[in-house]
């Protein structure tokens, strides 16, 4: 390398807001000169690079969960490097770290914002997959949200990726019946074979629901979503009592302009929403609970109510009917 | 009242499954001679027969969270009765007692599935409302899911109903700005000035979504959905990071022979579903849990994962594009 390469710096910045699929040429590369790192900062050489779906969102404009990269800007990313100039005690030149350091061939970065890797320790590039933000995602949404347990059945979509078959073999582990989702024969024979999914159907079978009838015979408890679409209309209508939905994105949805028309989740991903489905009786005890709580306001006039009271059992049939539409006002009685 | 009178009992039953709203036509009326009760059993005289919209489900043949009433079969129902005759220690004529009893003038009913009330205490008739299934209801809702905090914004639909006028009293007594939805200027004024929610919207104004974002300056941090349709599309769209939406009906929809197209989350009620949005890094500390547990897993080989790795940083943008439509197999990396 010549003296003039050792001191450039090459930085991918975004030219202008893609639409539909990203295309190259709406990025460009630029130089500099390598920066000098002040106190608390380190200057690091780009090994490793991730690319990551989520990476679309911060293309456009539109409001998500973090801020979009500016045009102009050097595109986001995570990335393993290697330390050339330190300028706090934390660091030293040789250091191996991983941070978020945007795609670019050195990076200045604060120090708290890299964590330091033993070479001797799982190979480095495995901090920006398995070990890194997509294994990471894989394990808090089984442990957060999914919660397998032995003998359930999990369906993880874009499972040969690099959520979906962490997400997978963390249910297995668990002692869950696991099919994945993935797209063609070779995808589907990796998630069988190597990451010992019991089952992966294509996504692109002419009877997807029929498939996946057939891979979970006892209806499905938790679906770990990475896709959206076709795939997750099909996995909703299977869902089991009690299932678990961890949505962590909807990548089939992530190139066009405008969200798909039908049901369209991508808020709940975006807004980390929780919506759950709500039957009293699950919860019997709670009724005790509310009246011992509840009463005294009642007697106390300070819980109010309101009662619409329909004389004689043979109106019960109308009065089911203006409940329905709303012509009652206040807790439908029937007085015999 | 003649003795034959005395000595007989009118059922409601079911003659035939209504086609989109029910009809009084689709029931009937019999009459048989009151029965003794066996050991164990209680004769009880219905008082108060409740009403509720999750009664519409019971008349459908479709599977549901609980088995239809069949046709000539009893229709299902709350009632508080007061004890005729009691063939268990636990119940002596006099008493009063709420249980699921169907809507008849008289009813037959193990002693285990009766709750002896206080004529002392509240009103009878508040164990079919504000303190019985529907009371319960919003107090296991917001409990178990919505949990409103100080200071959050809460929006209730149908909330001069009998779950919905208790939910947000819970939420206001919780502190929560509370918001109601409601249909016409009369339960409007109700549920603002005698419930005293902060705010009441009219589910037939012309510019829903407008007056909703009016109400809810900062957005809606819990939605009790009650309703489903036009109403629950606005209201998702507003949803701050981290709502909770409780999920405990769609009265909406409950006449239709048919899903109605577009966004449909019934399932999420009948199966207790639980939805929930992911962003790895809100849970930063789950990433130094993962890196310990799986490290070793990394090193012994025993955790799979597979790589797609480009060379150059210049092929990165290209690299994004396939990310997105799958083209990758593995994780994929740029190799600097």
């Amino acid at each position: 390398m010549t003296e003039a390469k050792l001191s450039t710096r090459r930085s991918i910045v975004l030219r202008r807001r893609p639409t539909g699929a990203p295309h190259p040429d709406d990025f460009e590369t630029v130089e500099d000169a390598l920066p000098e790192p002040a106190a608390g900062q380190v200057l690091t050489r780009t090994l490793w690079l991730s690319i990551d779906p989520y990476m679309r969102g911060r293309l456009s404009a539109a409001a998500s969960y973090a801020a979009p990269v500016e045009i102009g800007e050097v595109m986001t990313g995570e990335s393993v490097g290697e330390v050339l100039v330190s300028a706090d005690p934390r660091f030293a030149p040789g250091d191996f770290v991983v941070g978020s350091r945007g795609w670019q061939s050195h990076s200045l970065s604060p120090a708290s914002h890299l964590v330091k890797l033993d070479p001797a320790g799982p190979p480095l590039s495995t901090y920006l997959g398995v070990l890194g933000m997509p294994g990471v995602t894989a394990y808090s949404g089984m442990t957060d949200i999914g919660q397998p347990r032995s003998g359930e059945t999990v369906v993880i979509s874009a499972a040969s990726g690099a959520v979906g078959s962490v997400a997978g073999q963390i249910a297995r582990r668990a002692g869950a019946r696991v099919v994945g989702i993935a797209g063609g024969p070779e995808k589907g024979l990796y998630v069988q074979e190597t990451l010992g999914f019991d089952a992966c159907i294509d996504h692109r079978a002419m009877d997807l629901g029929g498939e996946i009838e057939a891979a979970c015979p006892t209806g499905i408890d938790v679906y770990f979503e990475n896709v959206g679409g076709e795939i997750q209309a099909e996995i909703f209508a299977r869902l089991n009592p009690f299932a678990r939905v961890v949505m962590c994105g909807m990548v089939s949805q992530y190139n066009s302009p405008k969200p798909p028309p039908g049901p369209n989740l991508m808020f709940v991903v975006r807004q980390r929403v929780l919506i759950q489905g709500l039957i009293v009786t699950d919860k019997p005890e709670r009724f005790a609970e509310w009246r011992a709580l509840a009463s005294p306001w009642v007697m106390d006039g300070s819980l109010h109510y309101r009662e619409d009271v329909v004389q004689g059992l043979e109106n019960a049939p109308e009065a089911l009917a203006g409940i329905l539409t709303g012509r009652n006002f206040g807790k439908l009685l029937v007085k015999l």
